[in-house]
């Protein structure tokens, strides 16, 4: 998507160690009305698949998840990371490896909000190892519902996540695919 | 906001221990029609202010604060939780006493997003106690930037965050007050 990829380069910051920083209008700062672009594009790009429900995890992919949705009329849930009290009773839970800051962690979704007649459609800020995405789908499938596919706003196809969805036969359509980048060459998109 | 009553009257579980369950469409599956409502609530509230950015913290917050920012046509920030690798750099901070979790944490948001000229409205889903509130009017005046006002979906009238935060000098609009609630006795709003 010419407009995402456009924005990346006016805007994001590239650092050493494979890190791309967006957090001025995707993760931290919020621009909303690029959001709602994007979630026209991903309906676009599913139009016709009957999905019926958006799952994300928190916190960063809830904003954009939450105007996405508006272009399929459809809610949002949002994966938790660690147990709160405000969940009680039956959640389907899965493990997550985080690289960003290197530890295993818990995500839950309460049984009441995944049914096994959902279509559902995962939505993320980022898909870079594949583990955020991979942890949404196994809790899809536990509850018996189905993974239409995943929507991502930036891909880093340099690193295995996005091969990794795939091979599993889940259709991934990510809006910004990034080849490769470094703070001396800048950035190139797929 | 009679819509928004409704739809806790209709929804909302009260269980013992002063807890008002609305995640079947507020703060873990969310309406994004309703949320719209509540946006266009907030932007007829504080029609004139010249806000130009919405401060939410982490992760309800976020999808209220970013469909309600269109309204405004404004960005969104939302404070972080805990530090992360992703946030280099200079942050403002503040202490939080969560009574949901007993404990305290961290809040922050990186200094580039906000700035002095800033007019400020706080979107959060819920005042009972007022910490995070409280926290985040910390946050924004550690800036230097204007605290317009907050917007909240629930606020729980029987708890002293609301009063403690407009003795403050702060407008806080509530689009639903609950002023008492009970398992046996259902729910009274003000």
């Amino acid at each position: 998507m010419k407009l995402l990829e456009d924005r990346i380069r006016q805007d994001g910051i590239i650092e050493d160690g494979d890190v791309l920083k967006v957090d001025s209008f995707l993760n931290h700062q919020m621009d909303v009305e690029l959001f709602a672009r994007m979630g026209e594009e991903w309906a676009r790009l599913y139009q016709g698949e009957d999905i019926n429900k958006i799952l994300t995890i928190e916190a960063s992919g809830i904003g954009i998840a939450c105007i996405a949705a508006q272009s399929f009329h459809v809610p949002v849930v949002f994966a938790k990371k660690s147990k709160s009290k405000n969940i009680a009773g039956d959640v389907y839970t899965a493990k997550v490896e985080s690289f960003t800051h290197g530890k295993v962690y818990d995500i839950m979704v309460s049984k009441r909000f995944l049914r096994p007649t959902d279509r559902v459609l995962i939505l993320d800020d980022f898909l870079a190892n594949g583990a955020a995405l991979k942890g949404l789908i196994e809790l899809v499938r536990q509850a018996g519902a189905t993974v239409v596919g995943a929507g991502i706003a930036v891909e880093k196809a340099f690193q295995p996540g996005g091969d990794l969805i795939r091979s599993m036969g889940i259709r991934v359509e990510s809006l910004a695919r990034v080849k490769s980048m470094s703070p001396e060459q800048g950035i190139e998109f797929c």
